[in-house]
Formats: C-alpha cells, structure tokens, sequence
C-alpha cells in the first residue's frame, strides 16, 4: 500500500474564551491551540502542529478563528470534523473542516479580519456577563461624541498609539481600518472592526479610547492626536478581554 | 444600645447553573445555596439559612429564583444587595433585596412559578451550548402534533406520570398548568411552563415527552393515557437539565 498523501487542512473554529488560557499554545497550557492539538494527536498519532490566523488573549472569544494543520487522513472531511468535536470541550466548536487550497497559510494568507466589541450599558445577567463589558456607569455614554471618534479612527492610519508592544521587535505599524461600526440598540452597544490586519491589542485599545471619549474623558481630536504621535499613552486603556470575539478571517476575496 | 431587630428579607436572585452542583445545600458542598449562605455569613457573623422557593437541579439555570433569611442589618436594602454581590462569584446575580411583608416565606407563600425550556434545531455555538438542548437531529420536529399534545397537557391534571419520585413520601400530584406556550423563532423553540407549583423534575418531564412527540415516538393520545394513569412509565424521558431556566416566582396576586 502506497503512503497516503499529505494534505494541508483549513478549519474554522469558535470558542468561549472564559476557561482558556487563551489561544497561543503555552506551557502549562490551557491554551485553546493546545487542547486542540491535543485531540488532533490522538487521533492521528503523530506530532501534529496546528497554526492560527492569529492569537486571541485569554478570555477573548471567537465565532470564527481559522487554523491549519497537514495531515494524512483517507476518510474525508466530513470524518475528521466529526473525529475531532467528538473529543472537545463543549467550549470549543469545530464549525468547518475542508482541504485547503494549494500554498494556503491559516496567518500568511489573510486578507483581513473582523472582530467584534460588545458593550452593556448597566449590569448584565449571569448569563451575559461574560461576554461585555459593562459600561455607562454611572452616566450615559455620549454617542454622537463616539461616533465623531470613530469617523475619525476609519481609515488608513499608523496605529501604534492604538497597540501594546508584545516584544522588542519593530514591526509595520499602519493598518487600514476598513470599517468601524457602531451598532447601538437599548442596552446593548455593539462595536464592528474590520481591518487588513490587527496590531496586539489593537481593538481592545481603540474600544478603551472610543468609551473614553463616550464617558468624555478623552475627546474625537485627542484620539487624533494620538494617532498622529504613534505612541501609546496611559490616555488609551485597555477594554476588558471578555467583550471581544474574532468573527471572521478572511482570504483572497470573500 | 437596644439590639436591633430582625428584619425577613427577600431576595430575588440568578444564576447560571453550569458550574454549580445545583440549588440545594449538600455535603462537599458546591451548591448555590450555600455559596450565598456562606458570603451572608461572613458579611453577618452569624449562623444565617436562606430559605429558597424551591431547589434546582445541577445545571439547571435561574433568572428569577427567590429566597429569604432573617437578620438584623442597620444599614438599609441597597447596601445589602452591595455587599452581597461584591463577594458573590460572576455566576451568581443578586437582582433584588427587599424586606418581606409579615408572614412572608419564600416556598410556602409561592402562589406558582414560571419556567422555560429553551431547545435548538441542530448544533449550539459554544456560547449557547450550556443554555438549549439541542434537538431536530437528524428530523425537523412536528410542530403540529407538539401544540396537539400541549393542548392536551394544559390544565389541572394529576402529573405523577411526568415527575420524578424525590423519596418514599406520599406528595400531593395534582397541579394546574395554567400555561404552556410553545414559541418558535427560526432556529429557536422556546417552551413556556406555569403553574400552582410543580413536581420533582415536571417540567423537565413534560419537555422530554414534548419533543417525543415532536420526533414521532409519543403522540398526543399517548401524553393524555399517562395523565390517566399517573404513573411514570420509561416513554417519558426526562430533558437534560442546561435548557431550563426559572423564570419567576408569584407571590399574591403579582
């Protein structure tokens, strides 16, 4: 019997944050990048490495993180997705599992990426709590104020004032921030960022600064101001990270 | 100083089930009932026993549970909510602290409760996952015979074939379901249960033989034959505990 065939496998995966570690495989683990591989070695018994579009701090949550991984496996998709959700968390969900196109990297090949902020104005139930961040205590936030921040922010900017520094390398630091939407009903705010990429703590920091300016501790010209510096300030906070979920990767056109 | 007197206070509280080892206090411990017991008596110093309205399963979720307990407390209802909720874990909300009217207990003056049972047609994302059942797996279910067979079960009936015995004492099995809606929204079933009170594991009962006769294996002749009988037979299962929610408890005429 020939050796099967290698292929490079592209899934789509959600998660809640709440009891992981995060994505990024550590020791100690309690990564969600771990557990996944974890089963994926079960089942195929061999030193299989998987490879995210990207990290996800702890507690940041995800309908649609993407990874990769190759893999000789004769029985079809449909087998391997099955195989692997059968032996997860229920706070993971394996949502898709295809063969990749050829030269397809879960990190190197995405045109961009979508996350969302949800914000809660008040307290929120047990069942809501992980997933904001409650805000608008005590007063209500200014959103014609956050919206003049958010026209400002749109765009093609340096954002290294929007970012946390994850190490001592220099990296590309202006990303074009394609949409920036603030979908406001009742209580619930819902913040829609879309980029060519993301810097560490990009959306957690520009959410920080847009509640600021809504709580009118910063103002829409102080954010451009920073954005002109490209140098980050204790002015800029970090949002909570249970707020945040990573919705959608995307590659080539779609 | 005279010794202040002791107020009954009541509490409306929710909580996510998923972590807990359910309402009522038990060795090892775990329970919902005595992480707040234990929080009330570290804020009172005293020996303090809350008094629910009645105990919920593990798993099973609360956004309207009631309890009470007396104690001598100086400083007024929105100051012990504060305290409570300041040393209460995220999974656990105090809605509401209020002193009781005389006479008030929080299981004996229940004039009836509220349940729903949340179902979902086909696979949760992992952050409904511990909230529905999920159901429609591989066949759509009949809606048509699930509302026959809850105009079947409406009403006082003696419900003994669709509770669970607790222990060997003799219980009153007589209840009027004076509701039970079923609501659909795409995906979403949402099944709507209130009455005088209810049996061990009833509603949980009653949902199972629901979605039985949804998926064809019950019908609603056979739901009125069980009402008849009043004797639980192995055609009814009992729905697992994550899709349950109490919703509310009725005092009076509230």
């Amino acid at each position: 019997m020939s050796p099967l065939p290698v292929s490079r496998w592209k899934v789509v995966c959600a998660y809640d944050g709440t009891g992981f570690a995060g994505w990024q495989s550590q020791p100690g683990s309690g990564a969600i990048q771990d557990v996944i591989e974890a089963r994926l070695n079960a089942m195929l018994g061999g030193l299989v490495r998987i490879h995210g579009s990207g990290r996800t701090d702890a507690g940041v949550h995800a309908r649609g993180q993407v990874f990769h991984f190759d893999a000789a496996w004769r029985h079809g998709a449909a087998k391997l997705q099955a195989a692997l959700r059968a032996g997860l968390p229920p706070g993971i969900q394996i949502r898709s599992v295809a063969v990749a196109p050829a030269g397809f990297h879960a990190r190197f090949s995405a045109t961009g990426k979508r996350y969302q902020y949800n914000l809660l104005a008040g307290d929120a139930d047990p069942f809501t709590r992980p997933f904001v961040w409650c805000v608008e205590r005590p007063r209500p936030l200014d959103e014609m104020a956050m919206r003049a921040a958010a026209a400002v922010l749109r765009g093609q900017h340096d954002f290294a004032g929007f970012a946390a520094r994850r190490g001592p390398e220099e990296e590309e630091t202006v990303r074009d921030l394609r949409r920036l939407d603030i979908v406001r009903r009742g209580r619930r705010w819902k913040l829609v960022f879309e980029a060519d990429g993301f810097l560490y703590k990009m959306v957690r920091s520009l959410t920080g600064a847009l509640v600021a300016v809504g709580e009118g501790k910063l103002t829409p010209g102080d954010l451009e101001a920073i954005l002109t510096q490209a140098t980050r300030t204790e002015a800029v906070q970090t949002a909570p990270p249970q707020g945040l979920f990573l919705e959608k990767v995307f590659y080539g056109r779609d």
